[in-house]
């Protein structure tokens, strides 16, 4: 069975047709939350300007047509049971949801469904996964030749880049959701020219705009994924902020790669939007660049293969003086995940194709996302030049890096003429003096 | 309360007293087991031949002195919660298995321990420990130095060994407890002097002899544990197997690390000695070499600090034809853990050092343990200088990596004049085939 999306219908709640919503009835995105008036930890689902309430809406009997696994699954805190069930009963939850927010209901289901929505104002968001492995990839070719230019500007791609989609193992326990504050990290960097190291708050914190995958459907440890099945292992995605130490992580990072420069914390918005909400805007990946050889075939999608999204990614900065002077935050950059190099698909089956299992929660990020174009740069260390060149804030505040106060904002959504906009919601961190 | 230890006590289950029995009454190692005649999943202990189950203890009363709590965690099937309950709860249930397994133990409770007992031989075991992150550190600068050389002869040891920690995370999905076999990973690499890589199975598998500890007392975000409360976070060791595909590994490392080279299995032995059956064997770290600078104060032992442990760790192979041949394993290296450059506290400093969070049941790895001796080298990678020097073993056979059917052997013991021996048990593996 599979559900049959009508991206034109409206929701009987109004602020879900709203213009410029990014939560209309075909979002639908899965988030886990508490309330004032009820503190046990819920999975929710977004609409307009409202969270329906999972577990209300099963203890009214709603979802029982969907069978006791699943209705158990959406009385859990956290997604993974409900990702454990499969994709089917992932499309059936979805298809079940459209028709009770959907205009068409009748009007005592529409009660009792009212009945278990809550004001998106007055929720508290917390990690919609108990993530087991979260792994980083680096699937941005325009990311990896800018920074690699300014550590290498003889080779600024290593020649593995085309052919292996680069990723590394990331730390799940310092995983925290949107609106958790980021305390600066202290820790050992070298001053060039000095031939000691010193331990201390990190002077080059940055950001890593990033889109991540929850992995729904596991795979058996031996079993590689197929890149055309690949895809049907994501239950959805969200947005990630990969905040980075980039003295301390210059200084580590050999020879085995980024540790103490990245798992201080790694920020997530509460929204997971389901694959199927993305389905009007998949498109394939950006033309491989002339001259780029590869990828081998067990990564080769089909020339007609939309593995790509159209999705649009933004990063705003606030500080504190911003803050204090209510202005606005200022989008530093906005970038295009269709201008990856590496699809999810590619990097799923690039993950497995040495047997390595994947499990149910298991999170997947795309690396920071950069695009082609100036003012498209992921990260401050590619804006900046490594902190070279400062940008100035429209107040005249400068930065090279971030400074205590400062609030980091990713925003991501898809919007295409004739459908209704997709938003990944927010994922928000404020970054706090350093413990001394 | 502090348990009183008895290095000379014996118990009155009789194989434990054996001279060269590793798991005499001070020993002590925990472990997760099912048996033929109670599938479910429990905690045991090991005392001689045999294994203490802490489930059927507690059924039987003999656990109610030390709390609900205490008990509750005794029942689970694997060690989180027990470690969960802190290291005072630690000292007390050792101090009432030793009352229980010794000798002046009365005849009723006996016998009713007694009735808790299971063979080793009849025992099934599992993963001890549900591990949230697994950190892998690079501890031993004899391998740090021995690896170093073949890829960079000018420059063996990079100038951030003496003063980092160096470490990265490890895949959790895919420990795997010892006799689990583990199947040849396929992957990328690229033959010298080739343009272009290649997919298939590694050509250059190989181990890493690795002993890991367990995090039993987690720490909060953003509050480093200092050098010297360290070691009050660790609840005990084991082996470690660190399975590496060199080619695969040597392919995608740059600019991330390792991933898919490592990521495909991790073999742990089921027993985890407990850091108090150490203590006999507590050292000083061999002396900083001359000329090495470091560490920073925050990993600065003091200079009479035992955080060492005069632990002896050998790696043994089989081939698929010694074992048709019924020939006993071959021992290919033998090192000792206070040959290590950072002690497992210093290793927990620096982690926690940038605020990254420990939680109950995270697994720290030493790296591959090799010494400054030849025959101490805990790679094949190192013992034939990357296949350049093949080993040639007592039926003939010659190794450059491993080739399918070998079994690997790890073993790990503590021996000191005066003091009964603790075993840390094995940790096995066969290589199998890679699927084609």
């Amino acid at each position: 069975m599979t559900t049959v999306q009508d991206w034109q219908a409206k929701s009987w709640v109004a602020s879900a047709n709203e213009a410029g919503c990014g939560f209309p009835l075909q979002g639908l995105p899965y988030c886990s939350f508490t309330s004032e008036d009820n503190r046990s930890v819920r999975i929710g689902v977004g609409i307009g300007a409202e969270v329906l309430d999972l577990h209300a809406l099963s203890g009214a009997g709603l979802l029982a047509s969907l069978g006791g696994e699943v209705v158990s699954a959406c009385c859990a805190a956290q997604l993974n049971a409900l990702m454990g069930c499969g994709p089917e009963a992932w499309r059936m939850l979805r298809g079940r949801l459209l028709e009770l927010l959907g205009e068409g209901v009748a009007a005592e289901q529409r009660e009792m469904v009212a009945a278990a929505l809550t004001p998106v104002a007055d929720v508290r968001f917390g990690l919609p996964v108990a993530v087991g492995d979260y792994t980083d990839f680096y699937a941005s070719i325009h990311h990896a030749r800018k920074v690699g230019s300014l550590f290498r500007p003889e080779q600024p791609l290593l020649p593995n880049y085309a052919w292996v989609p680069i990723g590394y193992h990331g730390r799940t326990s310092s995983l925290v959701v949107s609106g958790t504050e980021v305390r600066r990290p202290s820790g050992q960097y070298r001053v060039a020219g000095a031939e000691a190291p010193v331990l201390g708050p990190t002077r080059q914190l940055d950001y890593e705009m990033e889109v991540a995958a929850y992995i729904g459907a596991g795979s058996a440890m031996g079993e590689p994924v197929g890149v055309t099945e690949a895809e049907g292992h994501i239950f959805g995605i969200s947005l990630l902020n990969d905040w980075s130490a980039r003295d301390i992580q210059a200084w580590e990072a050999q020879p085995l790669g980024p540790f103490l420069g990245k798992n201080f914390a790694t920020s997530l918005s509460p929204w997971v939007v389901p694959m199927e909400a993305l389905e009007p805007f998949r498109v394939r990946l950006a033309e491989r660049e002339n001259g780029m050889p590869g990828p081998l075939p067990h990564l080769q999608e089909g020339g007609d293969a939309r593995s790509g999204v159209n999705l649009s990614v933004e990063v705003y900065l606030r500080t504190a003086l911003m803050i204090s002077d209510l202005l606005e935050p200022f989008r530093i950059s906005a970038a295009n995940c269709r201008e990856l190099y590496w699809s999810f698909a590619q990097m799923v089956a690039h993950h497995t194709s040495n047997g390595c299992n994947l499990r149910v929660g298991d999170l997947i990020a795309s690396g920071t996302v950069s695009g082609s174009a100036a003012g498209s740069e992921g990260c401050l260390l590619e804006c900046t030049r490594r902190g070279v060149q400062p940008i100035t804030l429209p107040n005249g505040e400068v930065r090279a890096f971030l400074e205590d106060g400062d609030e980091v904002i990713l925003r991501g959504f898809c919007e295409r003429e004739g459908f209704r906009r997709i938003s990944l919601g927010e994922c928000r961190g404020i970054v706090r003096a350093a413990v001394v």
